[in-house]
């Protein structure tokens, strides 16, 4: 059985927050470096910057190039092995907008304005009218996808109609257009419910959000993280050092939890609860192991930061290497179509 | 003034007939040769084949390569001359794919499904959904005009919705996207409202069309004219040879219009409503007239379609001229944009 294959993509959203790195990237890197008991890689992975889906909510452009360079440090200092894992911008592969030009003809416009996931987006930003192209989300996402044959989807609940959408595209191009050696041109890919943990913001939002300003980034150093950490938003019923506190409902715990280690996190649930410990010394725990996380991370940053132009060659060279797997499954395409 | 540019397509038809010569061909080789007072050509004129837009009704393309071939023997044959104007399949010019799916960010879906020729082809066609690519039709053929700047766009009074929303799209981009040296990248092109004359079928329908068999193709032969001419439909009133016949109401007599010169016309007309001429004659007349319009295209179509490699070679040159002219373009679309 061949090594299964992941696309994963991220927006050019320019500095990563912890947030990016629990809810995606963090796991991006665990499969990559993941090993079979022979010792073999179990996927191929796939880094996708999707600059054309930021397109679907924003036109702005202007800084687009130096966000791509902010983020794709931070994957490169969060683990992401340009040797491993071909990085790349959707831009640059123009196979991409090939294969999303067939894939519009292949499903009606009605089952994309059925797309549930596109509702709560127009309600959630507030969008008088959505673009032709944001319509067409998923028909991109599914010639992201398709274009490198990905057949694992890692996906959350959220997302499901989405792989859906690619999976029905992929089973109607093979319907109408067989290959003369190949046959099926694609595979359905498999979506793979996976748990992203979603990590609240400094201020007790929900999410952490670069527009909210509630993040703590992957380049912050210890300073930063402490300083910020002690904005954080706890226990709004624990005043004073020795009221008993309810680390259920302080953000603070939230981050305790995903970041000290275990015995650690009871122990410091149980002195919360009594009293026994003050918010202002958890915070400064908090703060330690959080940069103790990004420690290895702001380490790593250091080799990239300098360098912009090695970035930039990571890029050039992770295109160059997507595109020849693109051009081939465009190839097969063609010859099954008869056109292009 | 520079000289203005015109973007000119037909679907992969294969071979075509007289409603298209008289439609849209005649016309197009009119312009091509059109010369300003110095001599020099007043147009540049591009002939684009549209196999992506062919999937936006149909999706089978298995005889495509054979209707494009036939077509555009065709129109070679009836005086398009690929030294003036590039031919080309806009499958093989992957820019239109890119500009495509930049132009889709820029325009609202509600905006699409307002456009009133979608509406009458739903209708007509009997659709019961239409594809997300068929919705985006206009926003393809936006992309297939701007890409080689063309600022004149011949249509018939059906077809300005579409020109409308190239000009928005035109608008936005640059309203949206500067280029550091020349502004704005796209001009919106004028249309121009052309008078297309539609030829009746065979059959006294509106239109010749493949589909109802009811057609003379620009490749019949003085005998199949005849032939083909024999079954036409004239006025159901004049059933014997000297009944006075209704030119207005005759397919042979609109024929007689557009392909014999004005006096046979008048005469014509005279000896059909006093009964002096019957419908055999008459037909025959026709056929001679339309044989007469023809014998060039038949002479000039018998040095292609012995040699489909030819025609093969001049799609291949085409493709490359069309190339250089779109990535200059997508070029300063990316400049502008700092993207792709
Ligand atoms: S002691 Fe720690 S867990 Fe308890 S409320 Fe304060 S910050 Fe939160
Ligand atoms: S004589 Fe000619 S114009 Fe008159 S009805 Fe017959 S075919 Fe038509």
């Amino acid at each position: 059985m061949g090594q299964k294959r992941i696309l994963s993509g991220m927006r050019p959203t320019g500095k990563l927050h912890l947030g990016h790195y629990t809810g995606a990237l963090e796991n991006w890197v665990a499969r990559q470096d993941e090993l079979d008991t022979g010792g073999k890689r179990v996927f191929e992975t796939y880094f996708l910057i999707a600059d054309y889906h930021s397109l679907t909510t924003s036109l702005e452009t202007a800084d687009i190039f130096d966000c791509t360079i902010d983020m794709v440090t931070d994957w490169l200092a969060a683990g992401v092995d340009p040797e491993k894992s071909p990085i790349f911008r959707q831009s640059r592969v123009k196979q991409h907008t090939e294969l999303f030009l067939i894939y519009a003809m292949l499903i009606t416009a009605s089952r994309l304005e059925r797309n549930p996931t596109l509702k709560d987006q127009v309600r959630d930003l507030n969008m008088e009218a959505i673009s032709y192209g944001h319509l067409g989300y998923p028909v991109l996402q599914a010639a992201d996808i398709l274009l490198y044959k990905g057949n694992i989807v890692p996906v959350g609940e959220d997302q499901l109609p989405h792989v859906e959408i690619t999976r029905e595209i992929a089973r109607r191009f093979n319907k109408q257009y067989q290959h003369p050696e190949l046959g099926d041109v694609f595979e359905e890919p498999e979506p793979k419910i996976t748990k992203f943990s979603r990590l609240a913001g400094l201020d007790g939002k929900m999410k952490m959000s670069k527009s909210l300003g509630n993040t703590i980034f992957l380049s912050d150093s210890p300073e930063e993280v402490q300083k910020k950490l002690r904005k954080a938003v706890t226990d709004t019923q624990k005043i004073r050092k020795n009221d008993p506190g309810r680390p259920e409902v302080c953000t603070v715990f939230s981050y305790h939890c995903k970041f000290s280690d275990p015995q650690r996190v009871e122990q410091i649930e149980r002195d919360c609860r009594s009293g026994a410990l003050g918010c202002v010394d958890c915070k400064k725990l908090c703060a330690t192991a959080i940069s103790e996380e990004l420690a290895p991370i702001l380490e790593k940053r250091s080799e990239y930061v300098t360098q912009p132009d090695m970035v930039k060659e990571i890029l050039l060279t992770g295109e160059n290497r997507a595109r020849m797997v693109a051009e081939e499954t465009m190839s097969q395409v063609r010859e099954a179509m008869n056109i292009g």
